[in-house]
């Protein structure tokens, strides 16, 4: 297998980013992350902010929208709906171009069917993940079990949405790694050896 | 982390008990798997072929049992209850003991408070281990495909009744691979890596 484009989907606060963004300098090759966010607001007229907060957040209702509108002429589409596909034509564009690391955005189930694609999840402990936020980002007004809880289900709820999959499947991704465990240079050492 | 436990969780065609007897191999350390049977067997009292066939099998009704018995002075142990406690204790001494490789039996969940211990899981897309168990087994009067989601359903169910977790929950282990995808060799590399 010749994996050209490695995925990385993360649990917050697993590290995953850092492990994305040391084996892309390992390998030599981009990695796209918030920079997926730069291109995203340039062609798709939103703003970077707006991108960063909403493109995570499922459109509840959006379906029903959908239904009522049928035949009406009217735009169905939530801002939601439009940054995701604008986000999906851009991840197939750079996966038919580059060799890249690509960190979250439902990269492995928009590049599924690429073979030369490593499909990897980051996870840790609860423990070491509130340990990390507070490290990385600092405290909040938000409890760090709350801001963990929360975004772990927004993750689910919009990648299930936009894919028809189910987040963290064990059989989606052809590595999972405890980074909390086996340390963040463990992790970039077995996934740069499968490039 | 010393991983001084390798234990080897594994979906049925997947090939993870080639890859813990390659990677004790490797490693110059026994592997239990069949030989667990054997010295279940031994110290049970039941035969290897009861063991085998029954010891993946969860009790229906024997919560039921239990509740019924209460204070009759009938033990309402099943006899994959009282497997599961002699199984039980047996890993907990080879645990204590020795650096071992233990495929399946649930020994993932039986030392998770062990700190040394490497927990791994082995899968492969269900075309492949169809394709797999064909080669390995040979062709059975039962179709292919029940024959692996009867397996699938049994482990599930056996692994959830005595131990409370999720079969195959990605959070349960420390290192996740598909053998289909990375091949068998791979997965023996990065896990004796990990030791």
């Amino acid at each position: 297998m010749k994996n050209r484009i490695i995925t990385i989907s993360r649990q917050f606060g697993s590290g995953g980013r850092t492990v994305g963004r040391e084996v892309a300098q390992k390998l030599g090759i981009p990695c796209y992350d918030h920079e997926l966010i730069e291109r995203l607001a340039e062609e798709s007229g939103f703003a970077k902010e707006y991108i960063k907060n909403e493109s995570e957040y499922r459109p509840f209702g959006s379906r029903l929208a959908s239904a009522l509108n049928v035949g009406t002429g009217f735009d169905p589409l939530t801002n939601q709906d439009r940054l995701w596909i604008a986000q999906k034509r851009m991840i197939l564009e750079l996966g038919a171009k580059e060799s890249c690391v690509i960190v979250g955005r439902c990269a492995d189930a928009i590049l599924e069917d690429q073979a030369d694609c490593l499909r990897v999840f980051i996870h840790a402990s609860f423990e070491q993940r509130a340990k990390r936020i507070v490290e990385v980002y600092g405290e909040t007004e938000v409890p760090t079990e709350r801001r963990l809880r929360d975004k772990d289900k927004r993750r689910i709820s919009y990648y299930q949405y936009y894919t028809d999959r189910t987040w963290g499947d064990i059989n989606n991704y052809d590595v999972a790694l405890d980074a909390g465990r086996l340390g963040i240079d463990k992790c970039v050492e077995i996934i740069a050896g499968l490039y």
